[in-house]
């Protein structure tokens, strides 16, 4: 046996740290998969060491190291012994995995139906022009940003406050969405969470009761979809006209997700009787309404629209900021404003899902926004991001005009161009990808019966010569439909 | 009218770009609120500005971003006359919002029941001895990382993956698991988190459908029980014995959370033989464990125990690891290893719920542990902690051997000191932290019915003059139980 057991080591020349941890791991799995039988009596170490030509301690570590995991009896002055119920099913060889398949794991039933919202949108390998929901990453000062991280990072230690939401981030974001958006509340409504998505799926999931509805616009966010399924909403998507989403008498929400400064994917502004009727029905219904603010900040005409939540006298509206669109997308940091009256609960729904951000990373957001760092790459992102617009709009008219309608937004990162209904608008997408644009399709985007059609198309992230490149292949693509294989 | 507007408006003096802020706001309240009234004209911008001493221009922005936003209706040449249905509800003022309460709001039946859970445990203030879970801040290398944090930003415009779990991370992370815990995966089987709580929290969404039975150790961790009600499992706490977890014939469940290297908060290792008890109960019952690996890396006597997804071979275990132990606990990334087969859903579960954490940060993370900084600090806590242990162990002994039974844990940051089941913990611990220290009673960790008592301390994050102080105050308020307020 001691011989056979020597044949089944292999110990090449290492540190005696190395040899100590290598031996341990072979002869566990000898003991695992059942090679060394229980009660089977090892070497003596000393026998052990010479054989092996390594030393005593090394030996000795080793099965001590075993003793205390369970593998091996030990006993003053006598060879160790293999424990008995230790070695796996017979047949069963460790390391040897079996093929396992998704269904063998019982799944939750969300689980189960996740591939099949389409959400999120696979875009593979870097992104190109016009994949939409991009900030331009070239433009963004990240040695600015790193400074702040470092800086935030090195007075870690030194910070005071031990809470989860930075109070110096609620702080200044406070001064920036009143300044900014028009939003008042106090520092302790302002919710970190490490992504806006994070921040609908903790509304949701605070406020909804499995099978309560919930409304979205139509065409809509997918993101909101998902966040709201999560929750086991009834997710209905309510038609929007010009104004946004149509209040109408179907079955009364419990929530209400809304894009009000630039809805999305329209662009389009909610405007202000529209709001208000929003904020009638939510209050004579009890709904609660999640304003998100994805990219209000960039606005083209005339200076930001003030936020849904400043107008609300009665404290209906969540309000979802967010800064991967004005900054960089990485940053991943989001943030709710909520009701005074849930601050607690939200501080504890936040823990209890672990929907936390590093209160480092909050300290340099912190740091950017008061140093000015932020608001100033804002300022340039808009008027950089509106050139982009116009010339995007401009490239597509000169395109193809006769075949897009597209609806310059007043704000935000991307734009609508509509199709004429009869056009597949996926299978456009699908050839676009091919010759090098990406766009996602507006039938993608509906959550109700709706024959629109369009292209949604990002242009802040990419520049001139990007943007006339890609509307060139828009252009031949539109006007050679279905260009067969065999061309 | 126009005298009484004018009496309206107060613009202190500002730059041009603030006052037509200034205006437009309290133009906007003005009309929102009632005070103007639909159809009435405003006097022509001309007058306007003459009358406030503005400029023209000024006026002219503000109108025109309310006529954007719907509150006036403008045409050329006339005087802007403010728009029907803009007005909030008679009575109600803008700004003056009604004091609301929770109950108003429709919230989820989990949501009405957080701060029910007792957790997570309220501890005011900075830190002290002995709040259990802390790693010491003060000797971990805030520049060090700081400046990883910084590199890692600086190059962020480099990096060609564009995947959400950094791939870099992976790489760097798997070879770390496998060298020092035992963990065999694929790079791509690691799902980053923002926490260990969001790891627990994304596999129990995955794995439950409500009403399904999940385990957790009792004594165990309250954090796990959060996680798992939230996913609305039915959490059965199981009785613990010196080797774990007790597998007995109770309704069978779908997920299994353990602790096995140090169970939380006995401290004590799982041994091989329940290690593979339990696998085999996973495998006959087609349960799934959880293991929480949340110390492992702080083990004193011998090397770190491998972990226990390491001995299955049919993967029925998700691995959960963290930094918040072995770094600072505001690093805020967690990490699980997943089955192979559950990788797609994994990934997806985590962009639907934002469970995301900055690609920077992870590059950080990754630099930090390839350079050697993160297994060195390792080293040298265990180091630390190690003699913090003894130090503890000695002191409660000195001051409290008689009342105190101290079970001195083989690893991880804390230990547990058991009382006579006639002493009260919580009460204890409540006079502990009037008189400066700060300890969790175990009868605030049993989830199951059980008269057991004890002390849970961290003593990581102390040194010895703090570790020695704390003792002493243990020591004075366990000699006087019940020292009245009169004395």
């Amino acid at each position: 046996m001691d011989d056979l057991l020597l044949g089944m080591l292999d110990l090449s020349q290492r540190s005696d740290e190395a040899l100590t941890r290598r031996l341990t791991d072979q002869l566990r799995t000898l003991i695992a998969d059942g090679s060394l039988q229980p009660g089977q009596r090892l070497p003596s170490s000393r026998a052990l060491a010479r054989s092996l030509a390594i030393s005593r301690n090394t030996v000795t570590r080793s099965i001590e190291q075993l003793a205390t995991e369970g593998y091996l009896s030990v006993a003053r002055s006598r060879r160790p012994v293999v424990a008995g119920g230790v070695s796996l099913a017979k047949g069963k060889q460790r390391g040897e995995t079996t093929p396992v398949h998704a269904a063998r794991f019982g799944l939750s039933p969300w689980a189960r139906h996740l591939s099949d919202t389409g959400w999120p949108p696979v875009y593979d390998g870097r992104p190109r022009a016009f994949q939409p929901g991009l900030a331009d990453e070239r433009e963004f000062p990240h040695d600015v940003w790193g400074r702040c991280l470092r800086h935030a990072a090195g007075s870690a230690h030194r910070r005071p406050d031990r809470s989860h939401n930075a109070v110096a981030l609620q702080e200044v974001l406070l001064h920036h969405v009143a300044d900014n958006r028009g939003v008042r509340a106090r520092p302790e409504q302002i919710i970190v969470v490490p992504s806006a998505q994070a921040g609908i799926a903790l509304v949701a999931k605070v406020m909804i009761e499995a099978g309560d509805v919930a409304w979205m616009e139509s065409p809509g966010y997918g993101g909101a979809f998902a966040a709201l399924q999560a929750a086991d909403a009834e997710v209905a998507g309510v038609p929007t006209d010009a104004d946004g989403l149509i209040i109408s008498g179907r079955k009364a929400p419990r929530l209400i997700f809304v894009t009000p400064s630039h809805q999305y994917p329209t662009g389009r502004l909610m405007p202000v009787g529209r709001r208000l009727e929003l904020l009638h029905f939510a209050g004579s219904t009890g709904a609660t309404i999640i304003e998100d603010d994805y990219d209000g900040e960039f606005h083209y005409e005339g200076r930001p629209v003030a936020a849904l939540v400043g107008l609300d006298p009665s404290a209906r509206v969540i309000y979802l900021g967010t800064f991967s669109k004005t900054m960089v997308s990485d940053v991943r940091v989001g943030y709710l404003v909520v009701p005074e009256a849930l601050v607690p609960i939200f501080t504890l729904a936040q823990r209890h899902l672990g929907m936390l951000v590093s209160v480092t990373s909050q300290a340099a957001l912190a740091e950017f926004i008061a140093s000015g760092a932020y608001l100033s790459h804002v300022r340039r992102m808009t008027r950089l991001y509106r050139s982009r617009r116009d010339r995007l709009v401009q490239a597509l008219a000169a395109e193809a005009s006769d075949q897009l309608l597209v609806d310059s937004p007043a704000g935000g990162m991307q734009l609508l161009a509509r199709l004429d209904g009869a056009v597949g608008d996926a299978e456009l997408a699908e050839r676009l990808e091919q010759s090098g644009v990406t766009v996602r399709p507006l039938s993608e985007m509906l959550y109700h019966k709706s024959k629109e059609r369009g292209l949604f198309l990002g242009f802040a992230a990419w520049n001139d010569a990007e943007i006339d490149a890609g509307a060139q292949i828009i252009g031949r693509c539109i006007r050679r439909p279905r260009q067969s294989a065999g061309f």
